[in-house]
């Protein structure tokens, strides 16, 4: 591949992730990167210090774009707001079912990620509680949702769909019924959530 | 040890249980038993036919001791089904922090078991989802819960606390936090599950 000039952050990160999908992430190192660029590794220095800082770049990312993917669910207002909330937990649940099975070597990057603590993983499940939250104080503010702290219920509704997005329970995302089960928590959750109508 | 007259099942379980404690899961073999009993290790095949039998069946036997400290809480008809609910929650994760703390060999062969979907955990899970739908048929009974089928409203309350008592957590349970957000967590399913009040 011929140098692009100039090599910017964003040319690097796009090759990092052709490489990661392709050769798995064994071969997604500054040098490898540095020669599918046909640059110096120095040149892939200046922008990122080390594999791991290339790593982490590549997979925030890549989140980045999941999390504008949910994001158009979450902000969808023509949707009222429980429906709304339902949809975007299963969005999430598809989504991450979806890159499972088509970009495996991504999902176990965030992965790793995710299990060292790193703060790429703790900024996309903040994002992902900022889009909840914005659901939840949509629902607030039309009256259809009791009043509350809207950041605390997006937490606890976080929390109890845990099964349905936190990376412990990846085994489980294959199995036939998860959705049914999904939409039965849901369900529990929005009585939790929602104004009872008044008889 | 002198051998006791019957060598019966529950005699070897209990020095098992005491070898798998004393010296972990390498030490309790059949041939370690035997030798503990001071009986042949004949004798013990006679009652277990393997390592992995006699290991279930030392697991199984704790596990059931822990459910019967659980159905304490949730048979208590003094205290009513809300509260009981909670208080069983809140006793659920109180009980397996306290056995990752002071019986990690005996935890660590549940999870082995849970791990390979052996029947010893899955009757467990079975054996708590039981009490629970008991807790929430009682709540349905005094007409403090919503109607419906108490069996699938415990399913899906057992989902909605994964984070609480599912073995992926186990490392989360030594979290600060990790009570009072049981607490938010039940406070919405409570929500979701009770009559809202005439007004």
């Amino acid at each position: 591949m011929p140098p692009r000039t100039p090599l910017d952050a964003d040319t690097i990160l796009a090759a990092t992730e052709e490489i990661l999908r392709r050769h798995g992430p064994a071969k997604a190192t500054v040098v490898d990167v540095a020669r599918a660029l046909g640059v110096s590794h120095a040149a892939v220095y200046k922008h990122f210090a080390s594999k791991q800082a290339l790593r982490e770049a590549v997979t925030r990312r890549w989140l980045d774009r999941n999390r504008d993917t949910l994001a158009v669910v979450a902000t969808d207002r023509a949707i009222p707001p429980a429906r709304r909330l339902r949809a975007w937990l299963h969005a999430v649940l598809a989504l991450k079912q979806d890159k499972i099975r088509r970009e495996p070597e991504l999902f176990a990057a965030y992965g790793s990620l995710a299990a060292a603590h790193s703060s790429v993983a703790t900024d996309h499940v903040a994002d992902l509680l900022g889009q909840l939250t914005a659901i939840i104080a949509d629902g607030v503010a039309d009256g259809g949702f009791r009043a509350g702290d809207p950041a605390a219920t997006a937490r606890a509704v976080m929390t109890a769909t845990a099964k349905f997005h936190h990376l412990a329970h990846a085994a489980e995302w294959q199995e036939p019924g998860i959705g049914a089960e999904l939409d039965e928590v849901c369900s529990l959750l929005l009585e939790g959530l929602s104004v009872p109508p008044t008889p």
